[in-house]
């Protein structure tokens, strides 16, 4: 434990220092721009174009219902583990959202919208923007229905979120440290560069007219199958899978995930609403209507399906449900009409119950079932959007293989280096205590007092 | 126990059997609006127009308010009651809003907007539209300040808030399958009857210029007496009351709620703000000082009031206040200046105090003070718009009368048939067992691990 | 306790007759104004100019999450202290948030825009407004870019916080009729005093130039000293620090801490995000980035120097460090880039261990670490809009001091009062039994059924 405790510190040391460094000449530059340009930047009044101005604050207030699906994985992750390693979880989580964000403005977002400049598959950029000048220039309304701050802001939310899918995969076996370096890799550099094949201009998926609204492939499934390498590698947790069959280990607060799965639905108002980039009125009514369709049409016939095949009505297997309609319907809510989205919605709530009995029979083990519902549900809806909305079916299988297969390899390579070097999987004995004693030498419940 | 397992299993096949039967035509429609109506629906550009981009934009955000007041809802009452029936009172609320959502869709919302051919009293109406051509026509600013679709998901959380107001009063005792048949009649059927007298433009209240604005009685006194005539019929929980006087029967966890009231209080920014239809500056602002004071001028009574008649600071009481203040304030939140707000409030807060004892005296046993709380302050806060605002005060009373009585009955008839055919109430064993076991073969809190 | 209880129900008794008082000549006149000041009121249809409408909608949904921040702060506050104190810390916030709305409307929002017969430092006002004539007057677009009323509920919100920061350093051993009437004096009073100082035109501050955008002094430093005021007369909690060096007292529900701190962040988005006062677009595009960029620094440079300082992955301090970042960026998140907004932000993560640190050295306890975060960062970004922003360093020293020491003193003597009155601490007996069954009689956690 103390060992891992020192090398913890030194991997967070060698993290810091290095986003320093990178930060450092924006940070000199950034004490430069004072009066005179803030006064320039003052001037700049798009307020008029009433448009743009709705918009960006449409996009904004997106962009915070964005943020808090951050505590709502934390509370479904947590609630759906052992009391053991709830604190671990927490930790995990806070760590994707605050290295995620500093993450994708020192390099995410110029890796993901490289500009002009880009040859359609890959490009490393550094900074929010390269010099003070773009600032304004990508302020106006020709760039879009939002500012540049919108923009990365938006984008940055999402960013973080492929970490947060491989988190609950990966829960209660995990090194902190080794999460925390696969966490780097994932959101610094695997999904802007995913990310720009679709959503920028000119990658190569945007180029074949995939289409993926607000991302079932390039977030969920892109998470969901890193997960899957990550939980391939990383092995199922002690004692689950035995001569005497599965054990089902038990989440230590169904209050807390309900609140996870209610708080992600909340989030996804925004992750959808604000993937329509402005307020186009029928835009994004027909996008909230189709996605909370979505989901309640994947939490019933998750009841149904349950019933039938687990023979009970299994609270935290219909919020998968309920999560499932949702990433479903995420890649065609702007692109199907409402009972569309219901039938996609619907099938995706069952195909999660099977894909958690199948991958429990396979003895892959996802303590809260990331790989069912956002890698199988979200390949589904990419493809579903070839069945119910308008998008070229092959294009849809294409583009979501692309991002599922590169997700699971780049994270299968990443995982595996850091297997080899600083070690992937807590010892049994820690495992056995639980993380939250082993690792951060505290327990997430004190009964005294 | 397995009887009333494969009963539910029988009864969750039913319901969407139902649905899928009543959808299936519509689906196909679906499919069949592809690229052509897709381009149409593009090319009507309302958002030239700033206020219904403006206004439309708003009641989305508020619509996701009104969804999370659902979590609040759940996590009230889960707080308020054992902790062994906590997995049922969460699933019960998860299939309030999923089957809530989808009955909307297909009955709900055109039978309470059943549009020009309405008698006036009741008119059922099936699917979202009767024809795509509805879609368009209706997405103009001749029809409203924001579109159809938008027009359907706010209303749609509305209609999954009465069932979730009976859900709190039955809870503890009742079998889950009974809940669920109850909750497709109310919010499939009676729900959208009653609020098209009021909210539709020829409904009979609605001619009688009855004011009711968000919905104190349409929604609250529904929800309230219809839940009290499910109590009467269900009998208190078992060793409530007993010949030694009545047994306090704590809730499980105070913090959840704390959580559940906050969280309706925020929600309500979305239920009153969006009420205003629009987002009219004077009127939303005014709606929201209106009803942040309200339910601040409830808690506080609530508290002095508490005080005096149960002679301690009792926070589950006080959270009560605060629901109350809002529940009152809600019928005339667009009609009074805010010192009248308060003023309803401060009644509302003491009221509640008042109904929760009175209703333990009769052996009416309503585990989180629903029938106080939405039943009783609903038709306060109606009746107080003919004292502090501008409205008739016969009207009023004829107006929460009306909603009063026909809940009360409509839910009355509709359990009578369910008692006698299906059943209502777990066996006592299950009861003292805890429904967490006895229905759903788990519990809610793991101290394994 | 039968004694507290009595001289609770006494307090309690005093401030609403106090309220009611005040209240009374202000319901009349709202009754007053019915049909035709109503019809008056919705002629000015200021709906025509659409950047006052998207404006006022923005700031009315600030002030939504503005409202969820207590309940953040109560969670926070909850989780991070001792089970048996849940009930006691809830109720506190509960109260907070009522009475700081009413006792807004009653005199502090008139005293702290008190208009413009001002002498730019104290003036006392009482109602929401002199006449009602005032209400349309003020309602015009030469006023502000929102209504006056939505100027009321997003500043009422501000208040009710500077007595929330305070309740978490006090927690656990603090009588609640002494914090309640502490509330009264702390909201009715002293911060609308010392908000009008920067944030009405005329304040002595306003004249220097002092900037403070959002309130890392006005709001934080003023609650952050205000409670170390409180917090050395209070002392520390029984056992805290004795001969065998510091005895660290552990939170019960580190899930709750979490959330608690979740949901802040997810509040300052409405904070930092309305206090521009308008949707402008690029103020609140580069307000909210700078806000969360801020905040994800702090949080990372605490898990570092938790490391190095702590030598282990402590969560509750990293919760500490986000918020650390929050506050720290609020005073200049409009006046500084986003490297400079990180760099604030970082140095607040840093701070913030260190504070904790040497405050326990000095045996100051402050279970919830509120003087650190918001006493000591909110000092700091007030100090960095001098390095990073382009204001003047020698007055930001200046308003920061002015605050910390209006505070400290105000408070001080009010609860020195308090003290030698009705006295301040629980008895060590009832310290040790908990303040829920002490005060409260009940407990926050029911293990029974």
């Amino acid at each position: 434990m103390s060992l891992a405790s020192s090398l913890n510190t030194r991997a967070a040391r060698v993290g810091v220092g290095l986003s320093l460094l990178l930060a450092s000449p924006s940070l000199i530059a950034a004490r430069y721009i004072d009066q005179k340009t803030y006064d320039e930047f003052l001037e700049v009044t798009l307020h008029n174009d009433s448009f743009f101005t709705i918009s960006n604050a449409w996009i904004l207030i997106c962009t915070a219902l964005v943020f808090i699906m951050h505590l709502g994985f934390a509370s479904l992750e947590a609630g759906l583990t052992r009391r053991k390693n709830t604190i671990n979880i927490l930790y995990k989580n806070v760590f994707v959202i605050t290295s995620g964000l500093i993450l994708y403005a020192l390099i995410g977002y110029r890796t993901m919208y490289p500009g002009t400049d880009f040859n359609g598959f890959m490009r490393l950029g550094f900074g929010l923007g390269a010099n003070p000048d773009d600032y304004f220039d990508l302020m106006t309304p020709l760039y879009a229905e939002y500012t540049y701050w919108t923009d990365f802001l938006f984008q940055g939310m999402f960013a973080a979120t492929a970490a947060t899918i491989i988190s609950g995969a990966v829960a209660e076996r995990i090194k902190l440290g080794a999460f925390m370096i696969l966490t780097i890799f994932m959101v610094g550099l695997a999904y802007p560069i995913a990310g720009s094949w679709t959503w920028q201009d000119g990658g190569w998926l945007n180029r074949q007219e995939f289409h993926d609204f607000a991302g079932s492939s390039v977030v969920h499934a892109f998470g969901g199958f890193a997960a899957l390498a990550c939980v391939l590698q990383l092995g199922p947790r002690l004692g689950k899978y035995s001569k005497d069959g599965i054990k089902p280990i038990i989440g230590h607060s169904m209050p807390m995930a309900t609140m996870g799965a209610f708080l992600l639905w909340f989030g996804w108002f925004g992750f959808n609403g604000g993937s329509v980039l402005s307020a186009h009125p029928e835009m994004i009514s027909l996008v909230l209507v189709n996605t909370c369709l979505g989901g309640a049409a994947g939490g019933l016939t998750c009841m149904i399906a349950t019933q039938v095949i687990v023979k009970k009505p299994d609270l935290s297997m219909i919020l998968n449900g309920m999560l499932a309609g949702l990433v479903s319907v995420t890649a065609g809510a702007d692109y199907m009409m409402p009972y569309g989205a219901m039938a996609v919605g619907a099938v995706g709530g069952v195909l999660v119950v099977v894909a958690v009995v199948l991958l429990d029979k396979f003895k892959v083990d996802d303590p809260v079932g990331a790989v069912a519902v956002h890698g199988v549900c979200g390949s589904w809806g990419t493809i579903a959007v070839g069945f119910f909305g308008g998008a070229n079916l092959l294009t849809q299988l294409l583009g979501t293989l692309s991002y599922s297969i590169f997700a699971f390899a780049f994270a299968f390579i990443v995982f595996f280096l850091i297997r080899i070097t600083w070690g992937v999987r807590v010892a049994p004995e820690e495992e056995e205590e639980g993380l939250d004693l082993a690792e951060h030498g505290q327990e997430a419940y004190s009964l005294e007092g």
